[in-house]
């Protein structure tokens, strides 16, 4: 049907959905109305770079105006922020897997309700190269943990649950293509690398911890990209097990 | 001595040290006369908040002005917020322990460069309550992991590290004797539990996905309790961890 996959018996129960975080819900908006007709959204980390792809997406697809005065669908919060422009959704999720999953899991239930068909969703973000040029755009064809997996590990009620982290292959294949029609600069496929800690955790050695060595981290790098891993992030693990759980595809 | 301790051996050998997500660095910023008599750190996830903190802080230390015009001194990135208001730094921190990893990192640092002595750390959060009225001030004795446990388990070139998550007794104790005197809310001391996940690792009913009954979700609830848990949160760990191995004196 096209339509986005809620996992959660408990919700069609519920009077009123308060998507806290995102200050939207059921009876306060009209969801179908404002996002019915979204068919791609674009996250990524920082509020102000989603507002300026936003206001980028505006004139690449040719809408009135300049722009300027896109308003931030979810200005009462200072938690989140959000565009809208035509058909394309733009918002920040923060830094992390706790921050991107507080966004999606209140971003798929606004699809949800709004009954959107057919969203393709991609993260677009800052990464750390492994063996690539800077500057480089890296087409993540598999999201894999700290130690090279492609799985998501998350606790419920105490218990480790573990999710797979598959994304869309044919989106991977239209964005590879895509890429072609743009020579400015080099784009690759390969696998992204999520860890929880951006210094010790990505074998940094100015954070205010280091244990470990020059020779450990670089032994540690060359293991990822042994293993195919040519960037990493803080979120592909949480975003890819999220959005195929709940049928949307999506790609970081 | 007071110091903040850096345990980075590969620190000193650096010719400058750039703090990315505070948009602050050693050679940009004369970090000494900036920050050097700095006393208290107070965090919390909002920027807008730690904002209207700051505010109230100028009006509770009787400085001049009415604090309407404090500056973001992180004002060249969206990532953080900072205000300064005499000898207390106010500062955001996002959602989850990836976010407030990253801050930390750099504002250890940044107290170290700045050669600060004698830093109170306090986070000031919201929380969920567990067993306790609404709007309850809990004083974190002990931040506990999602299993009840207090430790702080992170992934460091793929080997997980444990770290304790001991806070400062004595600070619990000053706090505490401070709420005496402020009769407008109900203030107790208790274990803070930190999750990685707001909506099913705090057994929550109503995210995009949920795999429990709400009899399952009370079980755990009250195990937690039993354990002495009395509010829930995503950063506690990681700052008591953080804190503890830097020398900060801290709570949450």
């Amino acid at each position: 049907s096209g339509l986005v996959h809620i996992k959660n018996p408990h919700l069609e129960a519920m009077e009123e959905d308060v998507l806290y975080h995102l200050d939207l819900g059921t009876k306060t908006h009209n969801l179908p109305a404002m996002f019915g007709d979204i068919k791609f959204v674009c996250v990524g980390g920082s509020p102000n770079r989603m507002r300026a792809f936003a206001q980028f997406m505006h004139k690449e697809l040719g809408l009135e105006g300049d722009g300027e005065d896109l308003a931030d669908i979810c200005a009462g919060t200072d938690r989140y922020a959000m565009y809208r422009v035509g058909p394309v959704l733009s918002i920040s999720h923060g830094m992390g897997i706790p921050s991107i999953s507080i966004m999606l899991h209140e971003l798929i239930k606004l699809l949800h309700h709004a009954k959107c068909r057919d969203v393709t969703i991609i993260r677009i973000g800052t990464s750390g190269g492994l063996g690539v040029d800077a500057g480089s755009v890296v087409i993540t064809d598999r999201a894999v943990d700290a130690c090279f997996q492609p799985r998501f590990e998350q606790v419920v009620l105490g218990d480790v649950v573990v999710r797979g982290t598959d994304l869309d292959s044919g989106l991977v294949e239209e964005l590879l293509a895509c890429s072609k029609g743009i020579p400015d600069f080099p784009t690759l496929v390969g696998h992204t690398m999520c860890t929880y800690d951006f210094y010790e955790g990505q074998g940094r050695l100015d954070g205010a911890l280091c244990s470990f060595s020059t020779e450990k981290k670089l032994e540690y790098l060359k293991r990822a990209h042994d293993a195919g891993v040519r960037n990493i992030e803080m979120e592909s693990t949480a975003f890819a097990a999220l959005c195929g759980l709940c049928g949307l595809r999506g790609k970081s």
